[in-house]
């Protein structure tokens, strides 16, 4: 039996268009690739390219189906709930894994992930970031939209950018809503999305000026970018217009955004800035 | 005419139970003091003390009313709403704060709450924190409720009392819920309600382990614990149970328990701990 092509790409697929890009990226290049999705996560899109399921338990089945499918490098790409794991399924191979990634699971999020990217390096796969495969995403300094933040956008996402650093110092969150100076929300473990329903339900007498609030989403200072990079889009967009704020703030080159042209497209439909901050703004 | 009594005490009433204990705790006492309640606040126990109602925009008036009930000292309790100022009712004495008054604003809530105090500093007055008049609510270390922490409920203490130490240094939040280590809820202006009602709705995926969970509450490291004490509750722990945690944390003489044998009542009948935790535990 001839070795399996030894250079491709295995892409464990979460949630949102990014899994799909990187799938469609490796068609377009006509490189070698597998898509893996988990559980019952809906990943309708995975149809039209190689696609297998695996299960979190079973750690020793999932290496090998990407070592059949001739896959030396792995990427991380879409958010993954944390699963409700079942240690009557557990193989071997998880059985020996599961100390170690569930004394991870309570060290909070960033290192969850690390400990995952070390058990794959340690079975000899290479972790590839999206951002490499995806270049052309990565938000690059500016401000491509028609609004434009006022100085209090810009007070709010200086301020926004501080507490994200901050918490990011304990592995905590990759955004954070400020309006006219006051911190109206920071996401946790739910998400972008829950952060801004929180902030569409918070009532007048805390946002007295209606015209304020900026979402700012940055990687976290010590996170490994290679997988957990930001990602923002039209969703994005949405979202943080349903949740009454003026404009979304990105690092330059912190963040991939999913079709920029759609991007700026909603957010000009919507009055909402983009604004990819460089560092020294 | 004769100078007022000048040992007053202006109690600036926010919500809760605690201007109501202040003000008990005067009479019972037979010292001079007066409530002061802002703007359409629902202060209904009030009736029984004397109470002046008044308005941010007019401090001038806020000032004399104090001074001519023979108040020199304030005291600051119960949380406030910020305020939705109108500039047509400022007084001239509120004319001159504002600009002062506005640039705290967005500087965050502490500074908001120094910039207030050394107003009323500078007008004469001797700011009290409501710890020092009632020092028998003050959280003294021990686990007073039936149900003692699991060794999970300790780990997600002490991670919650590093999350909630690391974002007092941005001058955010004096709370936090996690469980099994995740973070799942960072207390932002809304307060501790709103964080423990997000907590509340917050699915499965992200807390696979139902019997996890616990609530932090701390004051931030350089706030001014004279104006804005942590003070939890019967409400608190209500809350906590609707979130589904096992228990609310406070340090040692960090945090004020309004009827300390009520809030241990209840977290008894629901089966909930209350912890207030010695910094070396």
């Amino acid at each position: 039996m001839m070795a399996a092509q030894q250079n491709g790409l295995a892409i464990i697929a979460g949630r949102g268009d990014l899994p799909k890009l990187l799938a469609e990226e490796c068609a377009r290049r006509n490189e070698p690739y597998l898509v893996i999705g988990f559980g019952n996560a809906a990943l309708k899109w995975a149809v039209d390219h190689p696609f297998e399921t695996a299960q979190f338990e079973k750690a020793g089945a999932l290496f090998d189906t990407i070592r059949n499918a001739g896959c030396t490098r792995v990427v991380f790409a879409g958010s993954m709930s944390r699963p409700s794991l079942n240690p009557l399924k557990y193989d071997w191979k998880f059985t020996k894994l599961a100390p170690r990634l569930l004394k991870s699971l309570g060290a909070g999020d960033d290192e969850t992930l690390r400990t995952i990217a070390s058990v794959f390096n340690e079975e000899g796969f290479e972790i590839i970031g999206a951002d490499s495969i995806l270049e052309n995403l990565v938000a690059k300094r500016g401000i491509p939209s028609k609004r434009q933040p006022s100085e209090i956008d810009r007070t709010d996402a200086n301020r926004a950018r501080e507490i994200v650093t901050q918490l990011g110092q304990v592995d905590v969150g990759q955004g954070c809503v400020v309006a006219n100076g006051i911190c109206l929300a920071l996401e946790t473990i739910q998400g972008t999305d829950a952060m801004l329903d929180f902030v569409a339900q918070t009532a007048a007498p805390y946002r007295h000026n209606a015209d304020a609030g900026v979402l700012f989403k940055a990687p976290k200072p010590h996170q490994d970018r290679r997988i957990d990079f930001p990602a923002i889009g039209t969703d994005t967009i949405h979202a943080a217009h349903r949740a009454g704020l003026n404009g979304v703030v990105v690092p330059d080159g912190g963040a991939l955004i999913i079709d920029l042209q759609e991007t700026v497209k909603i957010a000009d439909e919507l009055n909402l800035f983009l604004w990819i901050q460089g560092g020294d703004e």
